[in-house]
């Protein structure tokens, strides 16, 4: 499910009609491209089409940066598509907003260190300094930047300053426990990734171990997300679940939680990095 | 996990103390008893004790209807114990309340006509008139008790004549679609066992699929649950759940939803035959 | 996920070439017929290419019986294609093999009494008369045929004509208990589905939750495949599985893997009812 | 699920005979102990009876050292008991084997680092360099001791050395990618933990990914085990699996796979840990 390097992905959508994906794989055809992953679905209640489609540039004939004109004049303002094109070489950056809470944290600068994502993290914004050292050790760099009522139209200010500094593509909260601001979230639409701890949207919101636990509910779950100024109710990327048991306290609840939150939140920047995910309104479609 | 026949169950509840599973378990041994399993639990936060103990009744000393009297006398006073005592050779009544939505009936139906499990269904009730030949043709009684707003409480009247006439141990809202009044429920504490559509307390209410569509959840649930005059708020026997993603529509959610439904059902049902399951304030102890 | 009815559908394998997807819908688009759905897999390790394009014949300006032979000469002999053609509103016929294990068959029944599929059940055959009341009772035909080693020639020579007499589109084999003969099965090529009681390749053969017990894993499963002259080994279409403990004795295996089988044969089913299997060498596309 | 500090816990197999956890219970009780926890199961096949049951030892009377003496003599030897007695202040040393697939390594070394579990890694061994810098940051010791066939047994016994030198209870092979010998196996009965990378039995030995896509499985599986002289055949501790379809190519499996590993060795590791796996012949009992 990984696309070959130097290939060009296309996420599209558009009011549904007759022959768009004839209309899109015939553009890439007579610009010599060879299609090596295509992924269509049909909203039947929006009457919204979407596409991914991925093609190798070994022998297209357009340069990188005239695709999106060509495409835009041979079927892309007809159709009245929105999309956006991506270059599977290009390594994405991405940075990590965390907090205390360092499992997320650990696991994605394992896969960091080891290779497993083509990915780059430039910088981790944190609003503690206690993973500074674990995160400088690896080159990165590491801003603190506490957040209180006070300051945070601020800090938040320094933030958006920072990703734009950094060249920054998306941003992770690996448990980072601050509610960014609508202003923030809407400078970043669909580019900021979150996780709950919880099985959303049951126990949205504050401690939600212990409402699971109050409630008695067999299964826990976590949730990745994109952020959007509604708190908790962005688009789900990815969900998962474990099993649990009347025996399981509120801290079993929170230690089999930690497992599951940094398994999925994984997933969702693994599909993210793929360019697999499309927003659309308040629900994602993950090719 | 099925207990032999001839063996006598305790389900137990009192305040958390020194030496209650060897007050138990020694009340067993003196009258000549056989522990054949045992389950606790402590529960720290409320400082509740909770157990369930089976033991082979075949060399035991007591006459079966001097148990709790002896139990009492014993410990069960002294502990400040509350307790249930079960016979595994009862074959216990279950009444099956059931509508329109007919999987999860004609689930039981089969695990009924296939003896899978140790129980007599001696009527159906349902307020419309489709299933009457299905249940007929298995020698069940069927009753028809259309409900309305101004005839409800007289139908639930005749519904507590009905299950008290046959002689009814349970409850199972297979799908039933009526909410039960509080007088109803209040009179069946424990005892009436619903299936709700959706992962609880997510969804909770009606048309939880279109709810779990409209949200764009990538994971769909069912819980079973004793009904509590809170609607889907009573303790929580079994959930499950099962993987969808923005391809399906929410005719598929329903059609995944019935499988897991019938499924949850089924496990919740079994483990209620079982005298598996506790419930204590809003939560069950599933030993 | 269901196609809408007066809809065609091809499956389509060939070797991996430039333009696949734009001939096959440019064909599709030529003739008037708009795509509602469409899937397609590489298989970079076989240099294959798989797809499954389902489109409206509303305005489709090809006879059904036309389409064949133009899409042939449009596309499919010079791009070395197989393909299959289907049409949704064709109500499938569905023979069902049985034997005394009557979960899977109960629960097939009940799905096409409620008419959860479009299917035509037209034939029972068992090697056993117990069934034959609840087969009848819907208006299906009942056939018996005891099958033992020196008869077994015959009876699957008879069962045969039947299929062929019935009109059959395709065979479930319903914990049948019986092992088809390769002559019947390469007869009835990926035709044939069948549910093993066990998460194969593990526990293959007979008695695989006794092989599970002796094991001792920690969670079951199921598989149901498409038969193939190698014992268990055919092309799988689906697996599920539960979890299980030390506490669950062979027969709580056997109560709890029931369920399994008939959910898991039941989402086989359903795929290939939809014609989303395709089946290539000894794997499976499910789209 | 987490014991008390100050607590003891006994685990305890024998022969299954009438009042059991009666005498174990009043022994606890007549010196003092509070019973906190208790599991018990009889195995009907094998006429074993299983047990774990843990106290607090706040009001206990007898010193640790004599628990021991004093338990084989009010019930152990009578009742043919083999137990350990364990303490929940010991903090167990655990020595890690690593080989270069460091996703295991990297997820047991964020939750040494974050104090996840009371345990002690004193020492890594390893037949590669490759991870030292990580181990000896957080000061451990690192011992790279490469094993071929000539030098194995010598390296092996080296291996045996350090284990002993450095006070070690128990080992885990964190995708160590050596068989180790019977002699080595047989001086740690059940205190070696592997993680295989498959659902066994299905696709032990080697290449596991490439043999579950070659059947064309639609579920891929982690397995953690007790090593035994008999390759990828010991005790199962836990398993757990994940969904695949064609579409995941062998790379994908691979990913799949290897968050399905950590999380499966990770909980097999907090079981031992908490003294609830108890394995007898080749299977577990996991309280």
């Amino acid at each position: 499910m990984t696309d070959h390097l130097n290939s060009a992905i296309l996420l599209i959508h558009c009011p549904d009609q007759r022959g768009i994906v004839r209309a899109v794989t015939d553009f890439i055809f007579r610009h010599g491209g060879n299609v090596t992953a295509l992924d269509q679905y049909v909203d039947p209640e929006q009457g919204m089409f979407f596409m991914r489609v991925a093609w190798s540039l070994d022998q297209f004939d357009l340069e990188r940066e005239d695709i999106d004109a060509a495409f835009a004049d041979a079927l892309g303002r007809e159709m009245q598509m929105e999309w956006s094109l991506e270059f599977t070489d290009h390594v994405q950056r991405m940075a990590l907003f965390v907090s205390q809470h360092s499992h997320c944290f650990y696991d994605i600068l394992a896969r960091y260190e080891t290779g497993e994502w083509r990915v780059e993290i430039p910088l981790v914004i944190s609003n503690h300094e206690t993973l500074r050292p674990a995160v400088e050790r690896l080159g990165i760099d590491f801003h603190c930047l506490p957040v209180n009522k006070e300051n945070k139209a601020q800090q938040e200010q320094k933030q958006l300053e920072l990703l734009q500094h950094y060249g920054v593509d998306f941003v992770v909260l690996a448990r980072y426990m601050q509610i960014l601001s609508e202003d923030f979230v809407s400078a970043w639409p669909h580019k900021v990734i979150n996780i709950h701890h919880s099985f959303l949207p049951a126990f949205a919101g504050a401690r939600p171990y212990h409402a699971a636990y109050e409630r008695g509910v067999k299964i826990i779950g976590a949730t990745s997300h994109y952020v959007t100024a509604d708190l908790d109710a962005g688009p789900i990327i990815e969900q998962d679940v474990v099993r649990v048991s009347h025996e399981h306290s509120i801290d079993d609840l929170v230690r089999k939680g930690r497992d599951l939150e940094k398994i999925v939140l994984a997933r969702a920047i693994w599909q993210h990095l793929q360019h697999r995910v499309l927003a659309y309104r308040n629900r994602t479609i993950v090719f």
